[in-house]
């Protein structure tokens, strides 16, 4: 009878959620130590060998202003060109899309602000006219046989606007896919998002744009990356990005912790009997490795405490 | 109407949940430097003061076995007395008990492992067994008009068992149940519950008990303490413990992260529109206090990142 009220209950969890590794771009670009063409490859190579199937493997953008990226060209001839592993690179402009093509990406990510504050204190414009901006960019993509991915970050709460209303992203979600963007990334770069919050923008645009490729990126700053997985997997998101380690910080937040760590993530929905493809051992492993790399310790449950089944073995 | 669409979906969260306060008990009785009787004093009025209305105020056992936790009875002399807080404290037997009425606290909890494998390592005794021993606990309340509250320890998962099946606690349940205790805590001690189970057993619980104060209790060993708490409250759970700045740890995960972090709740239960009654500046503070006197810096994220509404200003 146990059994039967049980399965009742049940609700009904996907069978497979993906994750894509950030770690390379969002992880390292927020180090202050600049890892090596060889580290980055060694990391690379441990990602892509624990079963990772989409990987942001850098940015082209300005070398001057992000350093921590100057190598993506040469990590992008090194890397492993496997059936069915995504590389994409995270570009800002024309350039970047060029870039992108000539070192053999074939996936590139324009990202915009929903926060209209936001995008004035970077780059002095509205959302609407940096999405304008990119049209050069997906016309580009377009005729090179590229993808391209939108993310739209400050999605939930902005450092300088407060709560992001649902209208401001519905805002950019359309801007996107009039440039005829259909993949899209809802990002919580602050660490501000709570999953009731994530659940009823997650099941808004999921219900309104359901042909959309909805992606969802969590910071762990105030803990609740992994309840608002939860919720954005309850409002029908089935992608959610990861950091090895939980690399990757917030200026906003000096100290705080970063991406939510890939390791738990996994650890998380394989305890909930749900399938990522990804070993999580090799996760471990891959995380271990990036923390001696980096040379600190990290916001990474599962490397502090261990996995649930290493405790009953 | 995008505004109708966000209504739609919008689940039905509690106004209200109640946060138990256990930094006193499960924060202390971990930690290695002994508090005196003055710190801790200092961190009860602190407490009061920030508005929680359930109060751990420590344990009536063995003052050998668990030093922390000697000075219970000076701790309750001196406790400000207000109508509306409730204190309880952790009891072992009937001396337990008996030392708690002397020390004029009206609740007392009893606690008993779902692993039989936990029970027989601690007492080489079934569940059952122990619950029978309650039996003299409960009998002496009930003459002396206390409240008993009785909790289940690895509800979830156990270092021995591992998995820990609904089978397991539905037993407990009904023998907690025949000794006439009708609130009962779920407790995931070793940080080993993920966000489906616990919304499968707090689920089941509350259907097949509707009758019985629920509560939960959980660690943040791996993570998932946040998710958890969200998964019990759709679950029907209103009743949740918490410790200042998550002190408390495991001794199965050595270095690990311990309770969640009374203040991470309340940051993230006010983030969703949900009520405490606790004012989280005064939560902030106390775990800030309890982290100085502890002498090294705890797992607790708004203390690190501050919260979301402190960037906005």
């Amino acid at each position: 009878m146990v059994q039967e009220v049980r399965h009742l209950y049940d609700p009904e969890w996907p069978r497979r959620i993906r994750i894509c590794e950030v770690g390379l771009r969002d992880g390292l670009q927020n180090e202050k130590r600049l890892f090596s063409l060889e580290e980055k490859l060694l990391l690379l190579n441990k990602v892509v060998d624990s079963g990772v199937k989409i990987i942001e493997i850098g940015s082209f953008v300005n070398p001057k202003a992000v350093p921590a990226m100057a190598q993506t060209e040469e990590l992008c001839r090194l890397m492993p060109k496997l059936a069915g592993v995504e590389y994409r690179a995270l570009v800002a402009n024309l350039k970047g899309v060029e870039r992108a093509y000539s070192a053999g990406i074939a996936k590139v990510k324009l990202t915009v602000s929903a926060s209209e504050a936001h995008c004035r204190s970077n780059l002095n414009k509205t959302p609407a006219e940096i999405i304008d901006g990119f049209t050069s960019c997906a016309a580009y993509a377009a005729e090179h046989n590229m993808n391209v991915s939108g993310a739209i970050s400050t999605a939930f709460g902005c450092p300088f606007e407060g709560r992001v209303k649902l209208e401001q992203v519905d805002r950019v979600v359309r801007d996107f896919l009039r440039l005829g963007i259909t993949e899209l990334s809802l990002s919580d770069t602050t660490g501000m998002a709570n999953p009731r919050q994530v659940y009823e923008l997650g099941k808004y645009m999921t219900t309104a744009f359901p042909s959309v490729r909805w992606v969802m990126h969590f910071h762990n700053t105030r803990g609740m990356a992994l309840a608002n997985i939860i919720a954005g997997i309850q409002a029908g998101i089935t992608t959610f990005d990861g950091a090895f380690a939980g690399l990757g910080g917030c200026p906003f937040a000096p100290g705080a912790s970063g991406n939510v760590a890939t390791e738990d993530v996994v650890h998380m929905l394989h305890e909930m009997g749900i399938a990522t493809g990804i070993d999580l051992e090799g996760a471990m492993s891959t995380a271990r490795l990036a923390q001696e790399m980096a040379g600190h310790t990290t916001d990474s449950f599962v490397l502090k405490a261990g996995r649930c089944e290493d405790l009953a073995k």
